[in-house]
């Protein structure tokens, strides 16, 4: 059960460079390649001949050519041309909306009708060079909601991230969750307190002091389906905290684009966004590598918590005040969910 | 769904000389073993006694032994001893009709009763001095109508085994499909094109020049239950092709023989007979080597037909022209499949 | 189908020292861990919080804290703290009766109310200085009834164990086979023959000639649930046999503790216990690796006969006089299986 209506990340740019990339995305079998001059294409993974999968194929001159027989499908999921076939009578496949922006690709995987480009998210420091990126791609075998509620309750880094970013000053400083409309916040602020490891590196990293009291932040925002962006930072303690000088503390962005593959399993695109020292690319390489680390410590944990799950489906689940993040995005899930069911009757008219 | 009542190549017979081979043929799970004087023995993999697969034991003066307790069968499915025991009344177990011809090991996995010797096919060139054969055998996760459908149709030797055997000529030839009965034929001649590196190599095999043009042909003969023969060859461009002098050109048969294990899964023998320099190993050797590389490339698309087609079980393909070899051929497999479902009732009474 | 409301051996201690140890029994997914003191506990491996497996965290004073979230769960599970949050009104999971004696760690899957440790069977070898024990354990995929048919019939030893411990004089000696209620005996005298590998070895290792004429005897005794102790041995022939002097022979106890995993799987501790040299470690350490060895070629005959019988689920196995020791422990197991199914009415209304 997830929203099939909205733009997910499908993948990164130097993933569907030179050949297809088939990924299957919302239980939609989905073909990625470069179209005529490099734009991104997206259709159905299934070759009208024979139903051999297009991504084993390769691009020719911007059409997709079914590795099979030859059959050339276009953009459009159109077949363009077969050696020796009229294909004009050819049955058509499914096209995706797909979009390249702001660093990622973009795949609406429901009703082709309502895709609006205009509701990719905006992400402001992916297209300023003021700031740099950094990330990385999971495979994760869990339901994406269970992810959301990772992120949204950020207790758990005190005991999955022991020895990186987890302190015992986070559990013991009660969340804050707020809800506008769509958009779930969950804050926590903790003054005074001596930096984890990863944040002491990160002020070092901005030519500060990382051994003195600081004040830490983290503000995560969900907004749907399921993108999880959390504001987080240390600046030196009595500076103003989140609102400190940028010569006082090390912020960044903590980038989390979560789509799902089927019902239990998710690609997981994990980054970060910082503001200091961007042209750095050493240390966007080491942070690349610290945060890949520590994100890969959550596989395990929600893996075992999946199975759990589906082993004993009918046990209820405590909702305490630290997971009201997880519990109000996932309200907002919900009634995308109603809606998109109240709508599924003309939504099946229009689809493929 | 497959035809039960005929031969299939079950093994070759170097796989069942020192020990049992246990083996699933068209859902029924058989022990090969060598009986009295080294003949050819099936029954199924399951001794009577506590249900152990007697593949796993061992061959005592012509008995198969189970590697449990000691139980030893005959070639009949009979127990015919096992230590400390009275056998008289043990129950038996299947004995399947079985022999060994033309380098093969040939199993009727259906009614017994109906299994008659003389159906097994003619092969001439396996019991000629003037010719030579080599080949191996691949598990594929297949429908084996998929690997029928891909050799029927050679367009796919462009795509799949672009730098081997195929070439454009090959898709720009319209095939011609005849039918004879439960045969079925597809046949394609290219002239005066270039010959591919495998074909010039076999014409240098030959003592010929491998670097002028020639004239190409493949004879695809599909027989019942799923054996495909297909002569091929290159000739000096204008010689005659297929009927120029034997001086002139490099022929052979591609040997295929298709055994379902499951609905989803078969044992492909592969091979080549050739009538030149049939002497030399080391050609016959390098010619194995070479085809096993080809006929592995299927392996990886075959598969993924399968699953697309196992997730989309509702779409219908494509049957073009190319398709003809394979649409025939399963038409006379459904004649068959029927024939044997209306005469199911007294198979049933005369079977294990 | 397995007794729930018995007591089945668990873990050995040393699995479960410094971390939680999770394992699934008669399908309950248990973690064990030291509570204070150093006293086994075992309780559902799920955490009432988010459901994660409380085996992945950790152990503090006594408490087994989750490696999610830092909920700390009590022997008795029951949530004792967690960071910020009041417990009081916590769902409690369920607590699993466990002992740790002789040894083992022995736990109750059932209806704890009913647990009685004076039900756990006595070992007198395990607590006797004048005795010594090596075991280990395997993980096997079979219904464990097979794994009792299996030790109840040592005439497999000459098949599967030809090269250690089988030789012909097994299956020629016809075993007698008695019942004391719920305890099944399968009684086998060997006389005047030659010792086997693994005997000799041990003659030799208790300072006696191993090349001589013996007398070998095998008494395997089942007792409910599924625990089989065999005495076996050999002494010098004509000394007396099972009765000679200790001087004139190397006997010991061949201890098989079966424990269901699933329907199909089980944990298999298994061991030796002797009374001659028992302050030997290297001989201990022997015997286990050449124990250990032996038993590994059970692992495939058992898991290929549990894929035999899930094929053929109608066959009906035969039941000859080397299987009564079998026959008779599964008559025990199902009059068990009757009682607790009879009683399950009461018993659900009991158990959490």
């Amino acid at each position: 059960m997830f929203p099939k209506n909205t733009w997910y990340v499908a993948c990164m740019p130097d993933e569907v460079e030179d050949k297809p990339l088939g990924r299957t995305i919302c239980n939609e079998q989905i073909v990625f390649f470069r179209a005529e001059g490099g734009q991104i294409a997206a259709v159905e993974d299934f070759c009208p001949h024979r139903g051999a999968p297009l991504s084993l194929g390769f691009v020719r001159d911007g059409q997709l050519v079914c590795g099979y027989h030859g059959l050339e499908m276009g953009c459009e999921g159109k077949c363009t041309s077969m050696p020796g076939q009229r294909v004009r009578g050819f049955p058509s496949i499914h096209a995706y909306p797909v979009v390249e922006r702001h660093g990622f690709i973009w795949v609406w995987p429901g009703d082709a009708e309502q895709a609006d480009p205009d509701q990719i998210p905006e992400l402001h420091w992916a297209n300023d060079p003021e700031w740099a990126y950094g990330g990385g791609l999971y495979h994760i075998n869990c339901d994406y909601r269970l992810m959301i509620d990772n992120l949204m309750d950020l207790t758990h880094e005190t005991y999955v991230h022991a020895s990186s970013i987890g302190q015992p000053e986070i559990e013991e400083s009660a969340p804050e969750t707020k809800v506008n409309g769509d958009e779930v916040l969950t804050i926590r602020h903790m003054e005074n307190i001596t930096a984890p490891p990863f944040w002491q590196s990160a002020l070092r990293g901005n030519n500060l002091a990382g051994d003195v009291p600081v004040d830490r932040w983290q503000i995560c925002r969900f907004t749907p389906p399921s993108h999880i962006l959390i504001e987080v930072g240390v600046a030196h303690a009595g500076k103003g905290g989140y609102d400190a000088p940028a010569d006082t503390k090390a912020s960044s962005i903590v980038v989390d684009f979560i789509t799902p593959e089927t019902e239990t399993s998710i690609w997981y695109f994990w980054g970060m966004a910082r503001n200091f020292n961007p042209q750095d690319e050493a240390l966007t390489e080491q942070i690349r590598e610290g945060q890949g680390q520590i994100f890969s410590e959550d596989l395990e944990m929600l893996e075992s918590q999946q199975r759990n799950l589906l082993r004993y489906p009918e046990r209820r689940l405590l909702m305490l005040n630290i997971d009201g993040g997880g519990v109000q995005a996932r309200r907002v899930i919900d009634r995308i969910l109603k809606a998109e069911a109240e709508n599924a009757q003309p939504q099946a008219a229009t689809a493929s």
